[in-house]
């Protein structure tokens, strides 16, 4: 889209920046009023996805002091729209001054030179760079506090570093206690010793002045029965418009996904049952909480394909754009060789931004709460 | 959304009608005047659709006459909505009275229960019947027209049917003849001797009363490099909201996509060089033509994984929702044992549609064509 | 916009058909699930836009016999989309041939024909028919029950026909005697006598072969305070975005309107005070219902400025586009001296339309009813 | 709507801040690249509606400094979204502690109350203060930059300051001299001495503590004809959505708006001809450049009516929201006694951003700019 950096209807996110620039920022619109905004959990949440924090990520530090412009006041959201400004420091444009004639292969230099006909600002990716996901974490922080407020939870793990994997979550129903350890870790893993594996490979790779890819999973517990709908206003829809906004995302995949084409239906149907509580569930949640594009109230999984970093320090086959012609490119620079483990708090963003939109278009979280229309019921409805 | 059936900025498709209903259609707003209509072509790809074809699906058949309501004179768009009505015939409906009461596990039964208070229909899977992608291959076929008289061409084939795996494309390039091979085929592979195995796979899976999924793997070339943008307006963002849409779809992955996760970056990264023509290219295409949610002037490749058949013949548990207990459940009626073939054309249908979008959104195909403002060209920059 | 035929977000509306095509028809997606459809009602509707019923009108009857397609079982909504075709009947395209040379002035053949090179239907109007209103007014029938069920009645009356001007509503508060009184009227005045003269004035431009405009003023009461928002997301943004779509409308005023820039702020404020129900009232409503675009409560009302039917048999000045010169231009056929009367229903439909798309997008009335998660409430907050 | 302070498709302008938080603000997403932004013509508009420049108008000094945040370099759109802060200063806000019990008459303060449940900022009137619109103005001014340059200019001139009206359009044509000569007037007027006569009445509701309302009348010359479209895509339909976002405005009329309603179609209709440069013009303008929601080619011309300031210092009637009683209210502080002038600049900056949106829905200007798939052409169609 040529406004390609707003996103969703009843709740509406709008990314600006870049990474050489002044600063970078998000404006939330559509927000329910009289929300607490825990600044401290907020500034947590940044913190997991910001670089320089050990060796599997890049040297460069972020100050990433998030300012509120506007929307919040006394703590609590004014019902306004919510700006968040992340003032940029500690830019080093010399490095980046030939990729307007050389485009690095996996980067979006060359697309984006077509694109803006030489006119985007490619200092240090410019608005392509990783630094606007610091812009969705925020806005994802603010969003997730809402939703957890009522219930809803948001987690995930580093399902895979290269050929490294961590266990699955532990059973169709994800208790809390996990879900809370991971979205407080800077490399979350479920199973013991997994970490230390897949470091083991993102270091083999920076050594080898190399990069690597792997997978987030992500889970999402709490959400009613009922949101959502067919055709192209599905879950899988919402949510993967947003994430696919996550920068190195190649793959989504909802529930058993991918793996579900090699299940038989007998296999890959998910039996339910009336849980203790009464309530409707499955055996399994092959479906990741998702049929026919309608949540089904168990938990929404779904897990995220992320390329290798492209910024590697090998030579590379490239063109020369004013030349003409064929060449080879060394990039010199700061590179994180995996960013999966930092790519975990950015999916959970973006999917509290979008489940907070899905709750908001079908009407089960209202602006108004409570102050609505009340309707005539039917004898012996659903509920 | 609460208007899940919509699909669209610059061009709108909207879908509507009940598997049992009187009928099913579409509306396509936005596209643009003068283009011929060929209706035997559109008919060519509602057929690869269409089921009773061979055992390998349902043996209900469906005329799927289309009438055209509006939007075509004289074998031309106008420009005005185009609506496309197909007439249900051939409907039983006395299969599907205890839907209501004991949900299909792996169907959309219950949480369109749940979403509709009840008050869906429920008959033939009703608006969440396959049978809606034949609005779809309709929709598309429209749009494929367009998008071919500028060089636009969209194939797909079987990548997998259960452990059964298709060839993959030849190259980073895809010669037209293949993808019109492709495009026309009902059960599209690239291997020879491959289909006979996948029915093989699926006759199987029909005796034993259960399902098989696959994986669909779709191809564009000839979209021009820079159309798209960076985060939500990505090209990954744009397709995977509508080919969401395909029922039974549970991942999408563009390029390398989840196999990205086990590369490293100096395999991941394609490198550039110029081809005979002049043109920017890349000796691999892992990024299936998209960086940083633009294009690249690489074909557009993903691939879908579609999710076993949900109906199947066998007992299942499930729960009665009146009694409020478990129960087991036995589906009668006609199923298709596994949809995946006939999905090929509704994904490559969605692509067409979802392509003309983004020609559209990108102004690089004006309803106008020609009447447009002329720009002003700053010395040197890109073509 | 190029998708120009579609309106609305939460409920969206899809309009598709020309005036001498096989059919016009509306799509309504986001409807909530289990409203009673009154067909009665709706026939009703319809009749009051229909054409033919007497001497002010157009001679040509339509049949306008809505059929349900989709979206409707056992005359309830199903929450799918409700589409409502309607067939053409009694069309004679041959007083319409040199309308492709020869645009009419006033109407919308010439931008039309340069916005679709020329390939637009042109016969009877095509999609720029008033015919077409027949569709907005089906539409707007089914919102308009699903308001009343909730204490939402919309009413308009013909304000003005030429230098006739009908009385105003009678005070602040609006009596639903009246609104059902005019809401069923074909000829919906307040003053005795009134209609008339109106008819007088008809008459008049009839037998000069020309034409007359007017005004119609519309009031919505039972809508609650809290809806909408500032700026872009006003009531007035939302209900004018809609309102003009319907065909010769030139103005729209909400309140006083264009008459409040005559008052002083002494004058023009309402001032509040406590009715005997214990809500916060106006004691006049010059601001129509809506400060800040967000509603107050009060009545909204607008006022939309309709201008004379373009169609006059009178000898008029175009040009020849073939022939690329001046000419004289006489139009025969049948035409409707004065479209005011019929474009008061049409209007409380594209009200009723705009009012259920605000209570959806608010959150005041939610597809889900009840299902919704309970927010906290904090002590002494509004209501 | 929910998101209420964005606005545009393929265009997206967000509104964000509050009168006395840190800063305003406003994101354009969209814009093409490699547009030069001209910082000193930005001043020169954004001035023109900054208050504090004569008796006319509020005494409170705005420095509105902008700061680029993001989306130039070198002076150029980089095709990123465009960020524009402006700090707030000079805010007392101990004037406006009251307002959360006893709203103001004719101010947001009631129905923003119970939309966001009390928690709204009310501070200088929050996020519905007309400082808002500095924002719209800077987004406004770099769009009519954009528009200039292809030829497109846009003026306006008070057309009424309460009973005193100004000389009305010389002719269907308009000057590019006079549009410019208005788009820099600080009190923009057609007629001599007109200026005067409606400071007189603006200083004579001061010195009564009322004050007034009147009319803003608005050209666009230059648009081509064939933008736009048919029901709800219509110009009007766009334009009035984002002009009814300019607070005070309750009025929107294009061409002979209302006063279309007392003219017969005889009168109304514009006669077509073929102007000296051989395009087809009319000799009226009642159409205001729309006909059929589309541009005819002539100027677009539309009216807004804006009621009087709600701030005066005379005492009114409101109530005790907290008591639940009826009270009197005397509100103090900084008041403007008439807007309109002021209103001028951004009804003008507003139809900036209006028609580039129109623009680019259209494909007329593509952000790609000559990049796009070249059609094939008809022989003999339009132009």
């Amino acid at each position: 889209m040529a406004a390609s950096s707003v996103w969703g209807n009843n709740l509406r996110i709008s990314i600006f920046g870049e990474s050489h620039g002044p600063a970078v920022g998000v404006v939330l619109d559509g927000l329910p009023a009289g929300e607490p905004i825990d600044r401290e959990a907020l500034l947590a949440q940044m913190a997991r996805r910001a670089p320089g924090r050990d060796k599997s990520s890049t040297p460069r530090k972020e100050a990433d002091e998030p300012e509120f412009l506007s929307g919040v006041l006394e703590g609590r959201t004014t019902g306004a729209p919510l700006c968040i400004l992340i003032r940029n420091t500690n830019t080093r444009s010399a490095d980046y001054q030939n990729l307007l004639q050389v485009p690095r292969p996996g980067h979006a230099d060359y697309p984006a030179h077509v694109r803006y006909r030489g006119y985007n600002d490619v200092r240090g990716g410019g608005h392509f760079s990783g630094r606007l996901t610091a812009c969705l974490c925020a806005a994802g922080a603010v969003c997730r506090q809402i939703l957890e407020r009522r219930g809803i939870l948001i987690g995930s793990h580093v399902a895979a570093v290269g050929p490294v994997e961590d266990e699955p979550f532990p059973g169709p129903e994800i208790p809390a206690a996990l879900l809370r350890r991971l979205s407080s870790a800077y490399f979350p893993v479920i199973g013991e010793g997994v970490e230390e594996k897949m470091r083991a490979v993102i270091e083999e790779a920076r050594m080898a002045r190399d990069s690597r890819g792997g997978i987030v999973e992500c889970a999402v517990t709490g959400v009613p029965a009922g949101l959502g709908g067919p055709l192209f206003g599905g879950v899988e829809s919402l949510l993967s418009s947003i994430l696919y906004g996550v920068p190195a995302v190649k793959g989504i995949e909802f529930g058993a996904g991918f793996g579900a084409a090699r299940l038989r239906g007998s296999e890959n149907n998910d039996p339910y049952y009336y849980g203790e509580d009464g309530a409707v569930r499955t055996r399994t949640n092959h479906a990741g909480g998702i049929l026919g594009g309608i949540t089904t109230g168990m938990p929404i999984l779904f897990r995220l394909g992320v390329k290798p970093t492209s910024s590697i320090s090998q030579p590379q086959q490239s063109v020369d754009l004013l030349a003409a012609q064929n060449t080879r490119l060394e990039v010199h620079g700061r590179h994180d060789p995996c960013v999966v483990p930092r790519a975990a708090p950015v999916a959970e963003s973006a999917a509290a931004v979008g489940i907070l939109e899905l709750l908001l278009q079908n009407g089960a979280l209202s602006p108004l709460e409570g102050l609505g229309i009340q309707p005539e019921r039917r004898e012996g409805e659903a509920q």
